[in-house]
């Protein structure tokens, strides 16, 4: 059956003895798991909650973070983690939202629940202190399983909380093991993995584990993330397998001693969730040797993937000496109908640029009690994901921009993302970001956020010089900042809107013409 | 999207330039194949044939009949593979039920359709003749796709006709895509496999196949097995995968000039459909050394399978010297529930033998137009196999019989298959079945129909000698008879039967107490 709690017993079945969790509190098999998420499923329905209703995680990556989501699926409860970077306010939105009706929260963020924003669930609270939950499970019997229809809500994840209120992505039993199976055809996940979760468990990026999940794989959770704490986990772990942002890429690439760890037995990084500089892929790869890189795609609202980028691709592009592939996100999985329509919703031929739409059984049903965001992005059986990309006569998907950040200067439209590979090729640049700020003469301006490279203080001039031997004229950002970081979200994203806020209504950006 | 045409159109994009099909009479490539497919559902649009509507294909195995079954999916027709071996009256009987409103019919079968049985279809025919097809094809238009909905009927398998009237078993895309996503989560079809279609394209072994189509790999399509055909077909072509029955395995393994072929670009294959003697498969293993081999079990209504034994398990058996393992046919596949139960269908503990049920999204509707039979099998979300078996603790399958073979004798519960495990021990036997027959004693009695080994000549005195240092006595046969091959069906399972009837009736089988 497609659905978690039905994965989970047959993985506790097939892979009993072997390992399941690596924690620095003991190793579980996965029987020994299995038997604490049921555990931890009377808890949960010891305090009351009815199949089908929600409750939140607030806490950092942990096996015990692990335990309750499954145990939520195993009671027919519907987790719902939340981001602890949240403000109390925005936490007490996605409660209020979802309804939760508990929330589990680990010790160092048990502060949050006496703000007054939250203070409905101030006594709904379940905590993950690890005594007092270890303390609480040895004495809890084992729940039987609650069977939830394959296409129940499974999960709740909120996403877009960026900008305007946070939409609870419904994600089901279906949209999560199907996207797993998929995932599991590029990938191969192996019985004797081992899969370090250093994503944040919160966000949807923690689903491309499932797959690691079905095949029987050992699981390791970095509390949160740091270069040098995620290369150690590798190298006393064993760790084969793990999803990175290009962000953290870079951080553990960058780390002062990085040739001093034994990372020899890692053996594939999935990476994705935002674009990644051809320049820092290929120095991954010289950093990493031997390791197999899949780039991905996707979004929480495909449970998460639509796309891959195989190591094949990789290879190809090193081997013919043409990068160009390694800037595709890769191509639609095994069941995902991908196409890229123009504003009228008009099928567009191969290479021209439009908003990318999908169709798969991985596509979420839409946002929770949001029915007007639901309508906009759910139409006739198609997600609209909102990104604009285009795609080669052979399936090969480039991303350009979200619709949200396309700029428009003097009436023409200009991709943010072309903008920013253009500069990403100035070895001075270590991260950028284009953005379109109000300009009374053009509409729009084009502001780049610079963050130099270690011990270089490119100018804008010279900047302006390099975009002319890669871009059109009206393409190159007139405007520059340079920054020490760029203002980001919790799995790095760049926040755009943050940066055009700041710009929009400051004189401090530096006009060069 | 889980149809199978929108997957085709997936392939035919990301794969366009790689080789789809090999043939002697040429190469084509996933967009030319695609493009052929397109055109076939035109000649089938063009007899009139409406979307839902079956149609009948009759031939041997070709690249045109998976052609002819992909233009039934693009056109949103149900095609019906059938056995080629079957009487004009049984042929009859399908087309009739499927109500089949055309015959695509090979050249070498078109004097099958003379018979006045199939006098109501005579007129209703596509020729597979290859000139007479190519002629076609080439005139045709590109057809449209036809969109159908993912539970909609997407092929018809006629199963069981061996005893008693064929049901036609309806699997939908999504029963056809989700095994095919499932089987490759163990066995990782590759973009550069080279897959021989061995088994008949009339049976729904022929599915293992489409995680390859899925993956871009090069297909051959062996018109009819043979086991110097299939040795020369692996050595010239050079095939990485293929799916056989533990006959044709046989069969290769003593072709007298076997150690003649170049076979070293085999890797992989997936055996199943009737039990193999452990002897046989250590034999395999020597005989393709480097090659990963995969036991798999599953049926027509399960489109088709349900478990796979994995190479590391093969390997564990003989690393171990504990080859039990071996007689195993797997563990369930990823979204595959199935428990063991009694004639009361309360589910039995972990060893204990009894009927095996399975719920999982690859399990069929039901039987066309034959509603007992659907509501018998098919009850409370669950498959009824009709197949009992024993699953160990780690989820380990062992079959034991079909249900219908069991055999009762002198009120004691006899497998039919622990028996020939037994009897297979002895290397005097190349091939053995035990069934009941009807004994005014005991109720019934066991009669092992034996093929000898060649150049020997086992005696019953002996075979009842050696069965007692492996079985109890009341599991020995005392009723043999010796035979140069055993009545088979198309894919080679043996016809119990058909023993039952001739040894019923008849006083040949000769007694030994």
């Amino acid at each position: 059956m497609l659905t978690l709690p039905s994965n989970l017993s047959r993985s506790a079945r097939l892979f009993a003895d072997r390992l399941a969790v690596v924690a620095p509190e003991g190793r579980f098999s996965w029987s020994e798991f299995a038997d604490r998420v049921r555990r931890c499923a009377t808890l949960l329905v010891e305090f009351g909650l009815e199949p089908g209703e929600r409750f939140a995680i607030i806490g950092h990556n942990s096996f015990r973070q692990a335990e309750l989501i499954r145990a939520g699926y195993w009671a027919g409860l519907v987790p719902v983690p939340i981001n602890y970077r949240l403000a109390p306010p925005e936490i007490a939105y996605i409660l209020d939202n979802a309804e939760c009706r508990l929330v589990a929260i680990e010790a160092p963020f048990a502060t949050i629940m006496a703000s007054e924003d939250l203070a409905p669930w101030a006594q709904r609270t379940l905590s993950i202190e690890p005594m007092q939950y270890e303390q609480r499970l040895d004495s809890a019997k084992i729940a039987p399983m609650h069977e939830p229809a394959e296409t129940d809500d499974a999960l709740l994840v909120y996403t877009g909380g960026t900008t305007g209120r946070a939409k609870g992505v419904r994600l089901s039993h279906t949209n999560i093991l199907l996207n797993a199976l998929q995932i599991a055809f590029v990938a191969r996940p192996r019985v004797d993995d081992i899969f370090l979760h250093a994503a944040p468990m919160f966000h949807s990026a923690d689903l491309l584990a499932t797959p690691w999940m079905m095949a029987g794989a050992a699981h390791i959770y970095l509390p949160e993330f740091s270069g040098d704490k995620a290369l150690e986990a590798i190298q006393e772990h064993r760790v084969t397998c793990c999803v990175l942002t290009p962000t953290m890429i870079i951080m553990m690439l960058q780390q002062p001693d990085f040739e001093r760890y034994d990372l020899g037995s890692l053996r594939q990084v999935i990476y994705g969730s935002s674009p990644m500089a051809v320049e820092w892929i290929l120095h991954a790869m010289q950093g990493f040797p031997g390791v197999e890189f899949i780039q991905a795609y996707g979004l929480t609202e495909t449970a998460p993937l639509l796309t891959m980028l195989e190591m094949a691709d990789h290879r190809h592009a090193l081997d013919s000496g043409d990068h160009r592939l390694l800037q595709s996100v890769g191509r639609p999985l095994p069941v995902v109908d991908m196409k890229i329509v123009d504003g009228n919703d008009r099928e567009l031929p191969p290479t021209e640029p439009g908003e990318i739409v999908v169709r798969a059984p991985n596509v979420a049903k839409g946002y929770l009690k949001r029915p007007q965001a639901t309508a906009e992005a759910f139409r006739d059986g198609w997600f609209y994901t909102g990104d604009i990309g285009r795609m080669d006569e052979h399936g090969y998907l480039y991303l350009l921009d979200r619709k949200k950040d396309l700029i428009i200067t003097g009436g023409e439209l200009v991709y943010s993302l072309e903008v920013e590979s253009a500069l990403y090729r100035n070895p001075k640049v270590r991260e950028c970001a284009v953005v379109g700020i109000p300009d009374e003469a053009f509409g729009e301006a084009l502001l780049a956020a610079i963050v130099p490279a270690a011990g270089e203080s490119p100018t804008a001039e010279e900047l302006i010089e390099h975009c002319r031997a890669h871009i059109g004229g009206y393409k190159i950002p007139r405007r520059y900042v340079f920054l020490d970081e760029l203002p980001k979200s919790a799995v790095n994203k760049v926040l755009k809107h943050e940066l055009r806020r700041i710009y929009s209504t400051s004189s401090s950006a530096g006009e060069t013409t």
